[in-house]
């Protein structure tokens, strides 16, 4: 029995997320369907990060344990001849049976948050970012971004739904660019609370449209309170780019 | 009564093409139909290019003559509330009422093919690129595509489909350019035969991984048979960026 590492691409669009659930199809289910049928055992993945319906990939990472014969690193490709096109693996590897992509001391998450902004939506950019048609001044956004660098508590940041009792999280980095038409958030930290990145993307929306002034940031943050945030973004938007671990 | 003219974004994927066909749908037909709905009249528009079946637009341009109220400049986003999001319609505006959209002198267009060329493939480009997983020479293929600028015979680069008489067209350029694993190659010209692009897109995939040297394109052009040149590559790296009318 070894365990076997994947590291998982996908369009998350035609998905109702990662984790398992009784109403609709999920990547953990198509993978576990898909490696049953190449190792004809019954597989269950775990997996790092529980990606909401509609949310995209390029990095996200899942494990499961096999006596399968297929060599650890020739795993992504024997997969790929089964799945569907819009999942891909980008590369498999073998860990130690205890290693598990979620309890690693050392981890940075990196996401990515696509706003497509223009006066008119663009029909092939509809599924990898989010329209916008009041021009955002990115300068703005940035100056609200700087207050959320650094360690806070992120309760103004995180969805109703969940219980956590430590909001407390590190976001290392944010950092805003803009190529013509397209925006990217790119945020970066150790750990993230549920909804979080699109909650942050949603606040810096209002900034850059003038809606917020960027100091609103610093107020809604030390508010610890969820109502103060500006909404949470569409989930086309958002791509959990890479997580590492070290 | 006025003539309309729509300048049509689209993403081709789940489209048989533009023109109206028996068995499938397509842009074409899902806009008569909206904009019989909108004006209440027999609309029947009259397209620019018959783009093929998976391949996109972002400024196709058509043309239907109405009675409607709508004022011309407010035609394109009445419509947007009517189409799918697959489909926008960029800016409307009148034209006399002889202006043909196929009929014009000095016409140029422009198209984008799009690769996306890495060891394995991205799920968020699969839509609108072409995977090529053999490593592609760019400096290569642009030498190879320096042939093909300028007025020549493309009866190699034109569809045995078709029956048109005179394959002699003007490129006026092909620029190459790599971004990452992008690769794009954008081409200008007055007007381009039956699955033209998509040959040379084909055609220079093939000097790109070293099956052919760049020479190779210019005894292609003077052989002026098909069978010479590269296979027709795919219809989803395929964009109609642009008409201009001068």
């Amino acid at each position: 029995m070894r365990r076997i590492r994947l590291f998982v691409a996908y369009d998350g669009t035609d998905y109702c997320g990662w984790q398992i659930q009784p109403n609709g199809i999920t990547i953990e289910e198509v993978l576990n369907t898909k490696l049953q049928k190449l190792t004809k055992e019954e597989i269950r993945v775990i997996g790092a990060s529980r990606t909401d319906s509609g949310v995209h990939a390029l990095g996200n990472v899942a494990v499961f344990d096999t006596d399968s014969p297929i060599p650890p690193d020739r795993m992504a490709y024997a997969l790929n001849q089964k799945l569907p096109a819009d999942i891909v693996i980008v590369k498999s590897d073998e860990v130690p049976q205890d290693w598990h992509p979620r309890y690693q001391d050392q981890v940075r998450k990196i996401y990515e948050y696509h706003i497509y902004n223009a006066a008119v939506p663009n029909p092939l950019k509809r599924r990898y970012s989010t329209f916008v048609s009041f021009p955002l001044d990115v300068e703005e956004m940035r100056r609200g971004a700087s207050y959320l660098i650094g360690e806070h508590d992120f309760a103004s940041f995180c969805n109703v739904r969940t219980n956590v009792e430590d909001t407390v999280r590190t976001v290392e980095e944010i950092t805003i660019t803009k190529e013509g038409q397209d925006i990217t958030i790119r945020v970066a930290g150790g750990g993230f609370l549920y909804n979080m990145v699109r909650i942050i993307a949603g606040t810096l929306i209002r900034v850059g449209r003038g809606f917020y002034a960027p100091e609103k940031v610093k107020e809604i943050l030390e508010a610890k309170e969820r109502t103060e945030a500006g909404v949470t973004a569409p989930p086309e938007g958002l791509v959990l780019m890479k997580i590492e671990y070290h």
